[in-house]
């Protein structure tokens, strides 16, 4: 079957009109679906009033205990199930999960080398069985950024490569296309103008603007990230406004496509 | 099918050692099995940090909008997901659910009368299909004390009814047992001496004991809600210890059974 795992960033989650009129979209997305998210900047504000200072160690935040309980609290508990109670309205079935429900992405702590991140987890499997179970009983599984080690411990990880495993698991016996829904019209030219979008980028491309610096910094991961789902058989990958993912499903290129060049050799 | 829905109360959550003990317990547990929870003091406390004064009408707690949040997040994130990693971790597997997943349990918001209850609901459907289905995986749903009105609307809901109203649903197509696990040996003729326990009520004897004053306040709902699953259907209600969950499970009375009189009519 075709399925779509579709990346929601905190963009969407922070902003409750944008949320539903996203939701609304997700709903009457024809397919099979899935839908992965991080948290935004409600996690921040929450663990704030908690009295919980963010910890950052080279702009990457760590997770301790009480930060764990706080992610977990807001992913799992406020941002999941806002989003499948609204799912649920617009008549969308779905069921909100950690990586620990129906063990459906199990990770392992990420050692500790010149930074000990605390609780965050890297991921080493994913339950395609079930969630191909639930899609096809018409429930989209609605998955956040908590996954766990099988042994007791949550794990908080990043919701990017959450998506982008699901997909290249799920890929080796579904034709799967993976969509990052992001604050941004795609990748572009000048990131302060929406205009000057890309509308494909494939390997070549991709070390070219590298070269020129038009792509840098935080987009370097997630395109890198895209090019390994790509090679490990997801079929596309497509970045742009969660208003425009509408049209990026239907096949019409409304934000920046993905593709190989080795495309047809998996 | 024969299934035990079996409903833990705060003392087993507020104590990570017998929250642990009881989990391993659960997992080793035969057959097929649906586990209800609901909050304990962890939700009081984490409110109590963001500010938020919990609100009594008659010893009963007004949910606001910012309660509803905080259970939300505690019930349905840190509490759901500890229950669902640590039973992973005993080999059992689980999805937690809040009654939006997969619709599993629907409700109303309670209509203002002389209190008004706030975000509050009332049970008034049940998705028994997935339940079977999850069941019949060997996944065991773990259901958190928050429904929803399908109208995108979360509310925060007894546990004791959500176990019941599912324990009744499902004795409409299969064997079904209810069991309580709280802080008392079972219903006891002396409330604070766990030797004086009661190991059979059925409707005459509830009479007499509520007559005579043995039975009052909390236990009366719990009873009457006991006695009204039996007369939809329910097999058996058991009440007790959670360390004595697994002799109850296997017949052996290490508790309180509650039994019909007209058990066998229906």
């Amino acid at each position: 079957m075709e399925i779509s795992v579709i990346k929601i960033g905190g963009n969407v989650i922070d902003h409750p009109e944008k949320a539903s009129e996203f939701l609304r979209a997700f709903a009457a997305l024809p397919g099979y679906k899935i839908l992965i998210h991080g948290g935004g900047v409600l996690a921040s504000r929450i663990g704030k009033s908690l009295g919980i200072t963010p910890q950052m160690v080279d702009g990457r935040r760590i997770t301790d205990a009480k930060t764990l309980e706080v992610v977990t609290m807001v992913y799992a508990g406020l941002i999941n199930k806002q989003l499948v109670a609204q799912l649920q309205a617009f008549g969308q079935n779905a069921i909100g999960m950690t990586g620990a429900d129906g063990n459906v992405v199990q990770s392992v702590k990420r050692p500790v080398g010149a930074i000990d991140y605390g609780f965050v987890g890297d991921v080493v499997a994913v339950n395609t069985d079930l969630l191909a179970s639930l899609i096809s009983q018409s429930i989209a599984p609605v998955i956040c950024a908590i996954t766990h080690n099988k042994q007791g411990q949550l794990l908080n990880t990043n919701a990017d490569t959450i998506a982008s495993t699901i997909a290249t698991e799920l890929a080796k016996s579904h034709t799967v296309n993976l969509f990052f829904c992001f604050d941004r019209a795609g990748v572009l030219m000048d990131e302060k103008n929406d205009e000057s979008l890309i509308p494909l980028i494939n390997e070549d491309i991709y070390e070219e603007l590298k070269r020129d610096k038009v792509i840098h910094s935080g987009m370097i991961p997630k395109l890198e990230n895209a090019f390994e789902a790509l090679h490990k058989g997801v079929n596309h990958v497509w970045m742009g406004l969660p208003e425009n993912l509408h049209l990026a499903v239907k096949g019409k290129n409304a934000g920046t496509t993905i593709q190989s060049l080795k495309y047809g050799l998996f």
